[in-house]
């Protein structure tokens, strides 16, 4: 058993990844042209830059080795139905930063922050932000609608994509009804239960059980494996959000990419937080209510709350639970009926990673 | 040759539309239950509401009239194929309002609107507006993945769906470049050829050319009848967007359930406007520029704009545009491979009021 977030990360698969990057780069300029009939063409480079910024790659990779687990063999179609996961992730990330108002996202301004600069270096008329923010609005969308097309597109036999679109339709309806949930628990305070069922909507869904899913009907797996994928993605897919809260609060911005005191000044209503609130003592309570959501937080001040969420024993608390649902995981994958040891192997390890990842 | 917006309305076809919205319905409830696992159930009436109100479903009956033109029969299953294009129609709509900060809607409280109303209301934690907004920016995100979800799990064969699938893609693609190039039009001012060019990608495609397209193919329609739909659709799509903007200055608000101010506030970059400047003396193009894009444009204001674009000729040179791309639809309509003459009688009625409607 692992334990804390530096102990191990998987060997990333550089050679899978300039793969999926390959396909996802040879998707977007196939459809270039039809993009700057008019004169978009610098919003057009960013976008794409955006979409091949680095990154882990991971629902890609989860699709594929879901798509091993099942019997399928290597070849460019999975890798290009894999890599419009990874689209439709970027529309997620787009969105989603517009919704939480970050500025950061992968080391880089976020998509939004980057199309107001284009607005205001070529002196556009009209308010900079908003059109940064409406240009993303709708780059996003463009990016969900291109997912689809490449996925559909893909190459693959019309039943492995028949068979693997139930899974595909719940991931994406799962991850709106998530991102709503979100919203409203922020609009209503925050418990802990809501935020395991954020995190169940929002990101387990998208980005380990679905892609493992879709990934195995697309290479015809019968329903044992596709249950037993489930059972693995769920509770991993949970770890993984609330890895994510742990580094959103302690995280390296340098490692990370993302800021450290983003979700504290957003009031993102996190289990971390969720905890720390249910451990506190009266005097923590009002600390936590006057620090968390304030958006004129300081350095100092989140300082404070992180050492709340210690002293309330929240941090080990929700590392208990990233334990809990990664021995479920790793549990599922014991007793999945997966016949090649390779591919095994490769999901113990992704599981590992996933967990106990650093960014 | 009909002139006047008044001219003609067809006789809108109530039992074809409350087919429509009876699926779109039986649709909404089939997905209630995921999403209101958490307690979103205010938000969701009010989103089931907002695709279900008073609209003329033209997405809908160009897409049956599509299927009904390459020779297929009436059925529930088209009915449902149909009626996903005006969910893909609802998530439009609702972006846009978000984008173009519109406040009104079919008579009603853009969705934006009515989500910060909830919030307001049920007096929860936060900014009202900006939960608004962000809940809209969700729910349309859904709306495009339940669109996409109705139509695959219509009913129909797979085959046709496959066939269908080009159109399907190339109208969602179409609409978010068209919004794209709408946004830079309005950062770059405006021109004529770029307000036809975004009629074109953001209208045109998915109000009449798309959804003919994706009827006929759904039914297996050869090529010469699909690229005979593309040449009424196209001109008359685009019609349907000028008319857009004549209702935009010189509609009332009344019928058409939108405000006569917004497009002007917001600086709308329509051929109308373009136009205008283009036939503007110094000293109008002066007022234009003073009077367009104001946001707080009065109404004595809006009524000297209007003047300006009568006065220009703006609005007598948008209507022959409206005439001309009305007469090559017509004429491609007449060209058209259909046999029954029937469908030509009705798509030559819905020529008619798409160009000529009166909201």
């Amino acid at each position: 058993m692992v334990h804390g977030i530096t102990a191990l990360v998987a060997q990333p698969d550089l050679g899978f990844r300039r793969q999926v990057d390959d396909e996802l780069g040879a998707f977007l300029d196939s459809r270039r042209d039809r993009w700057i009939e008019s004169g978009t063409r610098p919003c057009f480079s960013v976008l794409r830059s955006y979409v091949l910024s680095p990154g882990k790659r991971l629902r890609p990779t989860f699709c594929y080795w879901g798509w091993r687990g099942a019997g399928g063999e290597p070849g460019p179609q999975i890798i290009r139905a894999a890599a419009s996961i990874e689209l439709f992730h970027s529309f997620c990330l787009i969105h989603d930063d517009i919704m939480d108002t970050s500025d950061m996202r992968r080391g880089q301004p976020a998509l939004h922050r980057q199309f107001a600069d284009i607005h205001a270096r070529s002196g556009w008329r009209g308010d900079a932000t908003r059109f940064g923010v409406n240009a993303a609005i709708v780059a996003g969308d463009l990016l969900a609608m291109w997912s689809d097309e490449m996925l559909q597109t893909c190459g693959l036999d019309p039943a492995g994509l028949r068979a693997a679109y139930p899974y595909v339709a719940r991931m994406r309806a799962d991850v709106c009804v998530g991102q709503f949930l979100d919203a409203e628990e922020q609009a209503h305070g925050g418990s802990l239960s809501g935020a395991v069922l954020v995190a169940r909507y929002k990101t387990a869904g998208y980005t380990v059980q679905g892609p493992l899913q879709i990934g195995a009907a697309l290479a015809g797996a019968p329903q044992a494996v596709l249950t037993a994928l489930g059972a693995i993605g769920r509770p991993l897919g949970e770890a993984f959000q609330f890895r994510d809260d742990l580094l959103g609060a302690f995280g390296d911005p340098k490692v990370t990419g993302k800021s450290d005191m983003d979700d504290f000044r957003e009031g993102k209503p996190t289990a971390l937080v969720a905890l720390a609130r249910d451990g506190a003592t009266a005097h923590q309570a009002r600390q936590i209510s006057a620090l968390h959501g304030n958006p004129r937080l300081t350095v100092e001040g989140a300082a404070l709350l992180r050492r709340i969420i210690v002293e309330t024993g929240a941090r080990k608390a929700l590392e208990a639970m990233i334990d809990e649902r990664v021995e479920q995981a790793r549990q599922a994958l014991a007793a999945a009926p997966l016949s090649d040891p390779a591919v095994r192997g490769e999901l113990e390890l992704l599981l590992t990673s996933t967990a106990h990842r650093e960014s």
